[in-house]
């Protein structure tokens, strides 16, 4: 098999250019209605903060929050390289032929009601989309939620309030909810997104088309993907086995059950495949498989924030016995090494920490969550120092005088000496520039309950902006550690 | 096989009752030292308000936070019912002795130091303080956290702040650390615990007896277990089997892999055995098998919240086809069965729903994540009629208009009828006495996010303390779901 099926497109960039990058916007079929789909669209880009002219366009209504409105495509006086369409199905081919008269290079079908009915109209009204598209006008949906793309100003439904900062991880999703699924919670694991596409039914730009784009824009480092089914697999197959060697691309199939394949077919018309053939898909290709949205944003927060990394032995510190056990057993699960430390390293720690209740070995179990800064400290640096580990996981530690007073309803906790905590993790990282990564519990429970949520949160935005991903459970960073640190190991070997 | 070695020990009850439900209590090793485990039990159990008499236990000092302080356990003036102990290991049976004299029942050694350091010394020790136990004086530990039993006023370490509500789940954990972790979260959870026993090394009360305890107390519906290791296995086996059929066990063993075996080895010096063994242990006693912290309370909460219920056909209501694929993959996966609707149903719903970007068969999506109340009502109400579900999950639909207000940044969002909106699971359960679980997503991302946050916990308890159990993703719903499933099928098998 050769690689050129699956190459580098060189035009591509410049071709979806106004996708991401639109000078102007149109958004066709904003109604009276402010609950339908254009009406949100049109407000929600609005709220977002477009800096080009923005054009609501609606044969009925005249103002659409200060903006004036115009009647159809051909009446909006300026250019307009973007126009999202959400009106009713059968009229979406004559505004698209509208949009290829006046010049429109990108079109944003959000409309349903094509092949996903899986009735003959909507078969046949898809196909017609898909015949305008081509020479100079490219069609991306029907059936989906747009395009968020913050360094372009434009947003999808319904995220006016998405963040306005451009980051490095581009998604692709099939399904426009996925997407706001995604889109939302991810700045929740310190993730910014350089554009997330919801391409649904894929009559024109398909799911390869994004990867060749996303693979060439330069603000992308990481690629997410959330797929039902594709229709050119064999396009798929070589571009994705192109892509991953460069950049990781982490794949949530959807419908790999037989249920989940009937949901899927109803939804977007995708024939999901069978599990087998997308098990080999994985298996070459290099794509990082994941089953639910939380391992998909799990996985993507770790290789967001972590330096590359193919050594699989974890060091773990924690603080407590039964802690460590759970640990270790979600170390093995996630397919990563608990690492053996050295007797230098063994015998520093055994006369640092206390006789008895404490552990000297990996997990080294610090006896309690909230051993002194100075012990801390040391733990830490002896595991970096050691040469004995590629990584380092701290599993439920209170970094804060804050976390520790909540955890033990302290009376007299010193508060002194706090940042010197808190950034215990940040100089493992920097000093010996190997993946750390923070366990921090949610502890919704612990009165004053919002207090140390709020608490939580300002550390983990904390070590997410300094380049440590935080999860709730060691479970799920042991699991987003093992994909990570597979990739590497994949993209290693590709790459030889 | 007979039954008759783990038949129920009728005379358990009056013997363990002093641990739980104690009338005056010693704590022997309170230091100078806040930090110390002596010092910070004692204050815990006064701050949790222990009713009955407190006796600090220390050599040095004459008063602890206003109560005054014992030289030795033999110069308390009263009678006591219940001794933690406290004092460095090599003291321990001397202050058991001391004990003994004064008639004392129930005796927690918290110590570490003992057989679990793998040293020649800690087993004698270990073996001495066995030597010491029966004959009216009982002893849970050494190397533990001590018991909360809410409905006896009495708290483990750290624990002044647990809830003061008796429950109807009862937790034995060989780790104080994971006792700890499972009793501050299981608020969340809308559980309340009849007692949780950090048991520690188990030289005297094993797991069994305190299964059969469980069994036995009129309070326990639930049992919860960490365990990693078991002394006396056939009596483990035999009470395990003859309690499932009887309450529900969710198990989890830590140490099932190499790792995490070595772990617990210094951890509680158990032998955690083969996986093979626990697997046919598991099959063959109908113990619930989970593998996290996480599975562990997510179970616990479907067994505590739902009504019994065995048939595996689950309707899902949802609001999005892509969140629609993800369930149907999750339910097949939790080995439940997406349920087929009737033509009766289908045919109502598909005239209810919107003609496209909906679905009328199961998982019926509604088209987006806040259909109307009337319309939301309509959907539920058809699925309990049909006789076609046996439990119905309701997947990240928006239940309240605040959080309509905030998934959708709408400006003119109704606030009327909210409680209609909000109490439509209750009335689905009420009506039809079939299991309902609502997903509510963690919008910590959504601004403003603490709000956000506030509305979640809001709902989320006001379903727990109306029998529907609450979960963050759908995956995890099913999860617990099928776990409860499973558990009522054998259940019925074992008794008939």
């Amino acid at each position: 098999m050769t690689d050129t099926e699956g190459g580098a497109a060189p035009g591509i960039l410049s071709e979806l250019r106004p996708f991401f990058y639109p000078k102007a916007v149109a958004v066709v079929g904003v109604s009276q209605d402010s609950t339908k789909f254009g009406s949100r669209l049109c407000r929600a880009i609005q709220l977002f903060g477009f800096a080009g002219p923005l054009y609501p366009v609606s044969p009925r209504g005249t103002d659409f929050f200060g903006l004036p409105m115009y009647p159809s495509i051909d009446t909006v006086p300026g250019p307009v390289d973007l126009a999202c369409i959400c009106v009713p199905s059968p009229q979406v081919t004559d505004v698209i032929r509208q949009c290829r008269n006046k010049g429109i290079p990108a079109v944003v079908v959000m409309t349903a009601g094509f092949s996903e009915t899986a009735t003959a109209e909507g078969g046949q009204l898809e196909q017609e989309l898909a015949s305008l598209a081509g020479d100079g006008l490219r069609i991306i949906g029907p059936n989906c939620f747009g395009i968020y793309s913050p360094g372009g100003g434009v947003t999808q439904l319904p995220g006016a309030t998405y963040p306005q900062e451009q980051g490095g991880l581009a998604l692709l999703s099939q399904s426009g909810g996925v997407s706001v699924e995604f889109c939302r919670p991810s700045r929740d694991f310190g993730i910014r997104l350089s554009q997330a596409v919801s391409y649904g039914n894929a009559c024109d730009i398909s799911e390869a088309d994004l990867l060749r784009y996303f693979e060439a824009d330069p603000q992308t480092r990481i690629i997410a993907a959330y797929i039902e089914g594709v229709r050119q697999g064999r396009d798929f197959f070589y571009t994705m086995r192109h892509v991953t060697p460069r950049k990781p691309v982490i794949l949530w199939k959807g419908g790999l059950t037989p249920s989940g394949a009937r949901a899927a077919m109803s939804h977007t018309a995708s024939l999901s495949g069978s599990k087998r053939i997308w098990e080999a898909l994985f298996r070459q290709t290099g794509a990082i498989q994941v089953h639910s949205l939380e391992e998909l944003l799990d996985t993507a927060s770790a290789l967001y924030h972590l330096p590359p990394q193919t050594d699989p032995r974890v060091g773990v510190v924690c603080g407590g016995g039964g802690i460590s056990v759970a640990s270790s057993d979600a170390c093995h699960r996630a397919g990563l090494a608990l690492a053996s430390l050295g007797p230098e390293a063994h015998q520093h720690l055994a006369s640092i920490l206390a006789p008895s209740g404490t552990s000297a070995a990996n997990p080294v179990d610090a006896g309690g969550p909230y051993p002194p800064a100075a012990l801390l400290r040391d733990i830490l640096m002896t595991l970096g120092a050691s040469g004995d580990v590629g990584s380092i996981i701290i599993d439920r530690i209170a970094l804060s005088a804050r976390m520790r007073q909540a955890l033990e309803s302290a009376e007299d906790e010193e508060m002194e000496g706090d940042h010197l905590l808190t950034q215990l993790p940040v100089e493992l990282q920097r000093r010996w520039g190997i993946p750390v990564i923070v366990v921090l519990r949610e502890g919704g429970d612990l009165p004053p309950a919002l207090e140390w949520e709020a608490e939580r949160r300002r550390l983990r935005g904390y070590y997410q902006q300094r380049g440590i991903p935080v999860y709730p459970t060691a479970e799920r960073a042991m699991r987003a550690l093992g994909q990570a640190i597979a990739y590497f190991r994949y993209r290693d070997r590709a790459k030889a």
